[in-house]
């Protein structure tokens, strides 16, 4: 059992047969395909040598195969991950230096340990902190800043930035440098990419091809488009006209890497490798948990943070950057058929295939094809509507998404998660410390009570039934006491106050001590306290205190009996 | 109306009378003689010279008495705040540095203007997030720091630290430099002062006092040590001996000063000021509650903001050190009569005649003498049984108060604090993110549903209700999503599936989506999705999006509605 939860392989190898092995191959061909333009350009994007995304697509997805619980998920460079490694590598050394090469390897080591260790402590519920807004906020930004990033290789200029501002100022200064030949391939590969996305599958589907096989033929558009302007390139001597080219990329498979182990420069990398580690998890996983809900299987957050944090180690002993589960790779890699991991371990075979035999070939692909294909993927994570919706629906989810994508932009994208997340939870720490706090009367000839400000509801002047809508805990402890000495001030015949608790899911010790004032408060009053359908888990809690002694009034099981019990009062019962 | 609030002082000034005016008098001759020593000792405990001491108790307590809204709350310097003092300024300046001394100045000046902000900005919630366990943690470990930093005093020798472990080490190492006419005071102070607060005040009301008087007059005891120890050292020469005098003290009020200006040192404060502000308020604002619960007054929070800010921003400008409202001289105050603010002026006249008047006679005041007072005011601040209560009541209340205790005694103060509020929020969220979801049963003969491992229910097998017992915030959307899908699993002949939302106070945006998530997923298994007793506000929000069209079954008032409606569903209804 053991075995088979810490390698979840084990479970399909079993039952492989020939038919799988067929789609998987299938699959593992498109998704090769796919994957040469990507793992170059997002190595640029990361301000990385070509070969390191080479590196990063070999033994990462072997590793996933044998740890991720995920049956279709392509592990390997993707984009916001790769921007992320180009923020904390630029913090430590010069773009294009050894030492900068080292730190995305000591990135990818770093987040693969950290995620191995919250595997190992079950922590994969962390990464529920990253609400929707703020990770919906941050891919948008991220995408715009992205984009922006590579249209200096679009205009063959010079133009660096960690954030929208820097980036646009930088490209204003440089826009003199343009060169018309880089110009005229970029703007046409974009132009190229854009029209394969839309017009070209329709266009095959006219010619006689069934949608499905034209959608996947499409998909190979990008693969198209480095042949064409490698060759164009090659023949054309477009160097010679200023077109910036990937260059030479060593033949041949990785090396085995041994991580820098420097204590200065892992804790200067710590933090960045933990947020691009959660980052990486929370994509990988929703990516992850859509497939798998569309075929009825199930992933294991715990173990998908094994699977994902062994990827990363492989990828920084092989020399490769930071990878993780990438959305439209595994989206073709399910619709291409691909039915187990084996797939991914196929689609490194083919990716061994061109480091060993096809790298001279890169030699003459521009920069500008790589920068047009990063671009046409990153636009279409740009949701910008994200901000409209979170509007309609609250203004907390909006300040969530602005301070996000505002604080990306602008201060970049470390920053940019971080205030997110903070926001989002200081918000929500917010509200529960300021909690609805409604006075209730009876649904008349029922036993439910209401707000008396929403209902037509009974209710007795010598009773006053508060419903808590909150746990009562230190953050709002003394809001409650507040509220109840201001309700009492305004009722002069007051002898009851009951707290409904049917909301009231933890009472914490600093709770408790405002309970206790309340109560005795109260009691110098001559009026009493009583409680009603407090939960089991809190009862035994107060069990544990002498504040049930202390209680001026009774504990009811609902707050009918109580109200029936107390308004009763003065007759029979 | 807006004159008032600023100005709490105009309610009681226009009502002032004789009666008053002797009891605030009288009050504040007990409190002045009780100042003397503590505000030297504890600027000596901030590491500042005497003088700053009584700088800081002479404007504050005026500048509290025109903005504060306790009657009877004694601000001056504290033990605490004066600990949180000298961690700051030692960051930034050698001790007895003029740079040290406007160090703390300059702490006043911020500390008072965050305070000042934060009560226009009506922020005072936001000390509620100080937990009860972290304030008792850490007034408990700053009490032991405190107390074995005097130590040093008492013997004569140099030993320095900011943590108790550094403190100890310290005092170990210079163990073989005590100085026995030093000890001889300082042994004899300490026993002395404890002797006063245990034996005198028995002893006097035998000889014939009034308890109430008697244990007045205890309280000049720690001057009558001063008197006494500094003939002492006057006429045995105990200076000669090797013993610590206090020495020159400049005469006559305090001048104006300008804090220096510089961002930079501003900068390096600011945290180390919120964090002081935040303490302060807190101590203060928890004393005022108390004294003005005892005579049924009360306390604007926010408004208390601005009287600590208006003192604060008086200390520095007169040349004095933090402030806040002390816990044993507002008792002593309240104990002694004061009625009004008034007390507090008065006092302030005390203090200033002193600066006049007495300063050369301080000349000759054994510093062990001070320290003796210091060690016997924060030992009683000392409640290791705060370990034990929280043990007893919950894991997460007594990890609050450990993590406190320990971060401040093994890292110090300033960590401590934050650790310990990084930790109870921490935990809060860690509970509210896995949180308990019961499966309910109807309470045969009444329309009550409770937790069917609690009590006996009754129960459908066609209708599985679950309590979600928290909001549903981005933390726990998931959670629920795995917990609905795993209750799934276990049951067959589901038909439908009621979320009984008594204690959902929020549903946010992530929520949302994963409630979508269960609604599409159980529809596609056949089953509907209902909701119950959804409140008010909570209703209101969904009402904004298009859930309640998609979802697959009904909003019902009250639970029993829907167990009635749906269990009727094949038969009649």
């Amino acid at each position: 059992m053991a075995v088979r939860e810490l390698f979840p392989c084990v479970e399909w190898l079993r039952q492989y047969d020939r038919k799988m092995l067929i789609s998987d191959t299938i699959a593992a061909v498109i998704v090769t395909i796919m994957l040469i333009p990507q793992s170059l350009a997002y190595a640029m994007l990361a301000g990385l040598p070509p070969e390191m995304g080479l590196y990063a697509s070999i033994l990462p997805l072997v590793a996933y195969a044998a740890f991720g619980t995920s049956r279709t998920l392509a592990v390997g460079p993707v984009a916001v991950v790769s921007l992320l490694t180009a923020a904390a590598a630029g913090k430590v050394a010069q773009q294009g230096s050894p030492e900068y090469m080292m730190a995305a390897i000591v990135l990818a080591l770093l987040s693969g340990m950290m995620l191995l260790l919250m595997g190992v402590l079950r922590l994969g519920m962390l990464a529920n902190f990253l609400a929707h807004p703020v990770i919906a906020g941050f891919i948008t930004a991220s995408g715009i800043i992205i984009a922006v990033s590579q249209v200096r290789h679009i205009l063959g200029i010079e133009a660096h930035g960690e954030n929208l501002f820097d980036l646009l100022v930088s490209l204003y200064q440089h826009l003199g440098d343009a060169n018309i030949s880089t110009m005229v391939v970029g703007v046409g590969a974009v132009a190229f990419l854009f029209w394969v996305r839309s017009g070209l599958a329709p266009l095959l589907v006219r010619t006689g091809l069934n949608p499905e096989a034209a959608g996947m033929a499409a998909k190979a558009g990008p693969v198209l488009l480095v042949i064409v302007t490698t060759l164009a390139a090659y023949t054309l001597d477009l160097k010679g006209q200023g077109v910036a080219l990937v260059g030479a990329v060593p033949r041949g498979l990785p090396d085995l890497t041994i991580p820098t182990f420097s204590l200065e420069l892992w804790g200067e990398l710590a933090g960045s490798a933990l947020l691009l580690s959660v980052i990486g998890f929370v994509e990988s996983v929703s990516v992850g948990h859509t497939l798998a809900a569309k075929r009825r299987q199930r992933i294991a957050p715990n173990q998908e943070l094994i699977g994902l944090g062994a990827s990363n180690v492989a990828s920084a002993i092989s020399g490769g950057m930071p990878v993780t589960g990438g959305f439209s790779r595994s989206v073709v890699n399910f619709d291409a058929g691909a039915v187990t991991p084996a797939a991914g371990v196929f689609t490194a075979v083919g990716i061994a295939l061109v480091a060993l035999l096809l790298t001279p070939l890169l030699f003459f692909l521009p920069k500008a094809t790589l920068a047009a294909t990063i671009i046409v993927a990153v636009l279409s994570l740009v949701d910008l509507a994200i901000l409209k919706r979170a509007w309609n629906y609250s203004l907390s989810d909006f300040l969530a998404v602005a301070i996000t994508i505002g604080v990306t932009l602008i201060l970049g994208v470390e920053l940019g998660v971080l205030c997110g997340v903070l926001a989002s939870i200081g918000m929500h720490l917010y509200k529960t410390a300021k909690p609805h706090i409604a006075v209730v009367g009876q649904v008349p000839g029922t036993e439910h009570f209401r707000n008396v400000n929403r209902h037509e509801v009974i209710t007795d002047p010598r009773i006053l039934s508060l419903r808590v809508d909150e746990s009562l805990y230190f953050a709002n402890a003394n809001y409650l006491e507040d509220r109840v000495y201001e309700l009492l001030a305004q009722r002069r015949e007051l002898e009851h106050v009951i707290l409904q608790c049917t909301a009231v899911n933890e009472i914490d010790m600093s709770a408790l001590e405002s309970l206790e004032a309340i109560n005795t408060r109260l009691r110098e009053a001559g009026i009493q306290l009583h409680l009603s359908e407090v939960k089991g888990p809190v009862m035994d809690l107060l069990k544990c205190t002498d504040f049930l002694e202390h209680l001026s009034g009774e504990v009811y099981l609902s707050h009918y009996q109580a109200v029936k019990a107390l308004s009763g009062d003065g007759e029979t019962c």
